[in-house]
């Protein structure tokens, strides 16, 4: 496959697919397909194009925005309309349950990126640059030249298998999100502060209002995470005694 | 007491101690009380100077700067050789044991400050401007001019009462410390990384090095973090069923 200017249609016009699409809007076209009835309006005065069938999905480049829960649905409606020099790439927060299904119900032509963005709209209102994007390269070879748009857009591409990723991401993103709903319930940042504390604050601030969608997948929908949350409460029983 | 330019006993010369010194210097004298053979070694140089004898102190402020464990002692050596138009601060992480403390075993004309400075050599390594410094002012009045002086660093100084101040950083500083000491055990931070779990890392790396001594006054020393030691651990049970 051979793009200049590749164009992009973003299937799932959430918080993510949002970001997504003004990420990207400078890298090429952009086309939406949501079905949602409340998003004609938010594409209006974006510039992006709405679609309203994926039979009229003509980009290169075919990003599922949707979350994990909704994958399976949305491959099994968009993929017979795909194919040959048309690669797709998912966004999900693990990588092992979505590049099974990607391989088991896109047509054998068309090629696969499993992707995860380590970031969110939250994490990334300052900005993207040095932010990292993880690739797990499935079929096909045009993924070299998607990581050279991410890296133009000053993103770090890090290839690892799905396992791999799944494993260090419960170590960092998912004990981040234990971490976070295990705290919230607490309440209020005190009156008394340390410096240290500010820096959990924010870091609980960033994940916050992440959907229960993405919560669920995070911690649930990674096979490492029990491991992680017994260690943790293993550890909180021993250094306090 | 009135005092243009106050000096500065500082009873104990290790890494809070130091900090202390450097950061009063600008402020008045500073002298150093601590036993320990190493310490002539690490004041030379300095500009501050080494008494030998709790007999010696002179200061108008004397800063016990002495683990919460090693502060009887101390109180016990010093605190006969104070008196009137001087003024005792503790600065242990905890307020209620330390002012219940400087109350028994100081003489009663000695003013008492419980006072915690809600930072250390991590946290102030780029600088106070902003931190908090937290007082109990137990006898006298002296104590505004000294949060006067600390204002002049760029400090906040917050008054309140020992037990709401053991309250509230039960859920700040001692929440933090758990924290740390139960995900340094899980390992090295992971090859995916988000912006949060990079800011949990770094809150992490301040409270890392903290002595022994400051943990075990910070969880164990404080009787409100059974209770939030508890929470977080059925919080953590709770939120991936």
């Amino acid at each position: 496959m051979h793009f200049v200017s590749p164009s992009f249609t973003i299937i799932g016009f959430g918080a993510f697919g949002k970001l997504l699409a003004r990420l990207l809007a400078p890298m090429g076209s952009i086309f939406i397909y949501d079905r949602r009835p409340e998003v004609s309006a938010e594409v209006e005065g974006t510039g992006f194009q709405l679609i309203s069938h994926p039979g009229e999905i003509r980009s290169s480049i075919v990003i599922m925005a949707v979350p994990l829960q909704g994958l399976t649905d949305s491959l099994l409606e968009v993929g017979p309309h795909l194919g040959a020099g048309q690669v797709v790439m998912d966004v999900c927060s693990v990588k092992e349950e979505p590049a099974r299904l990607m391989q088991d119900l896109l047509p054998q032509d068309v090629e696969i990126i499993a992707c995860h963005p380590m970031f969110g709209p939250a994490s990334a209102a300052n900005g993207i640059a040095g932010l990292q994007v993880v690739f797990y390269p499935l079929r096909g070879r045009t993924w070299r030249r998607i990581a050279a748009i991410l890296r133009n857009l000053h993103l770090t591409v890090s290839i690892m298998t799905a396992e791999e990723h799944d494993r260090h991401a419960a170590l960092s993103q998912g004990l981040m999100h234990l971490i976070a709903r295990a705290i919230l319930p607490l309440g209020e940042p005190p009156a008394v502060r340390t410096r240290s504390h500010d820096l959990l604050c924010e870091a609980i601030e960033m994940v916050a209002h992440d959907s229960p969608e993405v919560f669920e997948t995070i911690t649930r929908g990674n096979r490492y995470m029990a491991e992680v949350r017994s260690k943790l409460i293993r550890s909180l029983e021993d250094v306090s005694g």
